[in-house]
């Protein structure tokens, strides 16, 4: 290229113009309005909530713990004799992008709250709600989310994300920033993503710093804990949200996270209605037997009996390769089971429908624990099948999770986390194994390609919740 | 390059040596020399077998069929009330390679002997030997070793190697080529092999073309059968053996063929000793119950009790990854079975080793073929756990060829070339299986990563040879 302007005007006096200059100038130009127009519509509007002087805006709620205020941070001191201290933002929060840094003595914790509250009616004015937990010991739980005063742990590092717990360093100042945006709350420290977790049970709260109590322990008297550099962003949110490769963990019954939804998850029971189910051995749902409350499928106690009462049901759609997710959770001595692989075809008489079994049992109280062969009986197990793995978790005064996970001929049972079967089917040693089994007169027992997925109504009270379902 | 020869003779008179050139021109002298030598050690000394004119060096046996000859043609043509006829050389050939072109009307049936005999000890001259088939019905098994009047087919195309089925064409002239070259013989049509046999019974005898009996069959009166172009190449000829892809049937009981040495299989019987086999429970070759002879290792009859004579023999060696091959003989209503992943520690009581057993049984007569479930307990199963399939073949009055292949978990049972069981070992379904049979109670049962090999002792006459293993 030789020239170096757009337009010459030339000895003849008029002006000619060189397109090639133009079209790349063009170019640039459109590219200088896009950043101008990009910076104006995604520039991060960040606002401090502490002013680096004093604790304008905070306030003292709970306990008794002092904070104090120095070169542009906030301490907070452990005291004896008081509950919990929380430093309390008077504003309240819905959807936010918080970011602090924090240092803890090591052998203390503490923790931020958000969207949390105080009120008169919930326990004497309790400070309950969402907690960025911060954790100096050997647990190393920083970073997890804890509902305080309230729920519990909602998003436990160690278990849900054990790839977070390097993230927090000790005896220096640590990173963090939490999302909460919608029913989305995530959570990272120095830039490791640590939770993310899905949950609506209350949108809007304060921020607080707490100060743990440490009951009368005199050794831990004066410990602190530290933050400075805290900054609030709460206008368009959305547009700043982080994507995370973590596993999500979604608190709402009976709902798909906008993650699951993208992810292909399907809600195989609505938390409301019998839409999807009918009677294994009838047409439609059963006029007993099964109850629907509060969110929970509920089987109701009879005589113990194998679909005695309500019996069966069954979804009415067929599945073939799928991961499929419930919670359940039995009282003392119960039996029941989640079916799949189910031919309602099979077995008009008396009796469960036929299919693979992911048993659901008490193994401490129900007898039939101790009958089968090697345990397979025992929860978790594929029934009368394979014994579900020794090291299983299993906790009967909680809602436990199952998993059954289909691909083609390759079947796993999960149980709380944990893989306790394994199997794969349509081959020889599958069939051995069924002729040794109860089902040996179902002719190719457990070789279908597609089947129906079956809740079982074994007399016992069982509660079903969370039914979800990604075919693949 | 700008000169063009080696030496100049330069105006001053005196020769100058182009060394470049004589360097390349040496290289070319060097192949040339090396062409020649090739060529006097390697070329092929090609014979004719037949003049072309007359029947010369052959002479007529057994039958009274009529060879004609005319164009460079042999013509042999069908008669009635005749036995097979043999035009026979009156020269006899140990090891060669022969060539001809033949080519035979549709319905009738030939074949061309080599290192064949007719004495008058056997069968009162009877002509019997190697027969390279020669068979235009829909069977296709020309190109296929019959031994004639003697053991039968040697090497059948159908099963031994059906990809030479296609070599031969109905109607037209095809090539035959036979290599006959130590206990080597392989055999081709139209260049495609078709044979590939190891034997040593006659090392040395005629070659004879066939006119096959048609009986008193007057619609195949006049059949015909062509030769031509008859040669044989007998000097040097281990330098023109020609490598084949085809499947090797080795019929010298317990040797290796070069080949299966070359492969890396080794005898696990040497046909006459005890070497390398001891008791399962004791540290010498039981003095009762098992005895050798004729290269059979056998299996006395006594009580039909399961180890209660001689008892089990082991390999002295553990195998961990192997292909077993085991020719077996039964008697009716027999029992007896070859186990693997033995461990001779277990079960120093009554009864067999335990380990994983290839079961061998008289399905039709023994009564263990009914217990067990589903035929679990059949021959080729894996006793008391896998039954072979449905389809398995077993033959009561001939020999049978048992395989076992262990690839770490991956194991197969084979019968007479038919896949008949296949399973994995180590995980939860096997130890499931297991927890259903007799052998629930032997812990961890088949999961060892080694053994040694076992062939029992069920107090029935059996007969076992060629017992081969590789190692993988």
């Amino acid at each position: 290229m030789q020239c170096s302007q757009d337009c010459l005007r030339a000895k003849d006096g008029n002006i000619y113009i060189n397109y090639d200059l133009l079209k790349m100038h063009k170019q640039l130009i459109l590219l200088l309005i896009g950043c101008l127009f990009s910076g104006f519509l995604y520039a991060q509007d960040w606002v401090p909530l502490f002013n680096g002087k004093n604790l304008k805006g905070w306030k003292k709620l709970s306990g008794k713990a002092e904070y104090q205020v120095k070169d542009g941070i906030i301490t907070g001191i452990s005291k004896t004799g008081t509950p919990n201290t929380f430093l309390v933002t008077e504003k309240e929060y819905d959807d936010f992008i918080l970011e602090f840094e924090f240092k803890v003595d090591n052998g203390f914790n503490s923790g931020v709250q958000f969207r949390s509250q105080s009120l008169k009616e919930y326990n004497n004015g309790i400070v309950h709600g969402y907690q960025f937990e911060i954790d100096p010991s050997d647990k190393r739980l920083s970073g997890g989310v804890y509902d305080e005063a309230r729920r519990g742990w909602l998003y436990h590092p160690l278990t849900a994300n054990p790839d977070g717990k390097p993230a927090f360093e000790n005896e220096v100042w640590n990173k963090a920033r939490i999302e909460a945006i919608g029913n989305s709350i995530r959570t990272w420290i120095n830039g490791v993503p640590c939770s993310n977790l899905w949950d609506d049970m209350t949108p809007k709260g304060f921020i607080a710093l707490q100060v743990h109590s440490i009951g009368n322990d005199k050794a831990h008297e004066g410990k602190t804990v530290s933050w400075k550099n805290i900054r609030i962003c709460t206008t368009n949110v959305a547009q700043f949200q982080t994507d995370v490769n973590i596993p999500e963990i979604n608190c709402i019954a009976n709902s798909l996270s906008s993650a699951e939804d993208k992810d292909g998850w399907a809600l195989l029971w609505d938390g409301k209605t019998t839409d999807g189910w009918r009677g294994a051995k009838i047409n439609t749902f059963p006029a007993k037997g099964w109850v629907i409350e509060n969110g929970l499928l509920k089987v109701k106690k009879d005589s113990g009996g194998e679909s005695a009462n309500g019996g069966d049901i069954v979804t009415t759609k067929k599945y073939k390769n799928f991961i499929l997710k419930f919670d359940f959770k039995i009282t003392e001595g119960a039996n029941s089971g989640v079916k799949y692989f189910v031919n309602t075809d099979l077995n008009q008489g008396e009796g469960s429908a036929i299919g693979c079994e992911f048993q659901i049992l008490d193994d401490n109280k129900h007898p039939d624990a101790k009958l089968g062969v090697k345990g397979n009986r025992t929860v978790g197990s594929l029934y009368d099948l394979i014994p579900a793995i020794a090291s299983k978790k299993f906790n009967i005064k909680e809602f436990n999770t199952g998993m059954i996970v289909v691909k083609d001929n390759k079947v796993e049972h999960w149980l709380n986390g944990v893989k306790v079967v394994e199997y794969e089917r349509n081959n020889q040693m599958w069939n051995a194994l069924v002729a040794y089994s109860k089902f040996k007169n179902w002719d190719n027992f457990g070789n279908a390609a597609e089947g129906h997925l079956l809740l079982q109504d074994h007399g016992d009270e069982v509660w079903f919740k969370n039914l979800k379902i990604k075919e693949l």
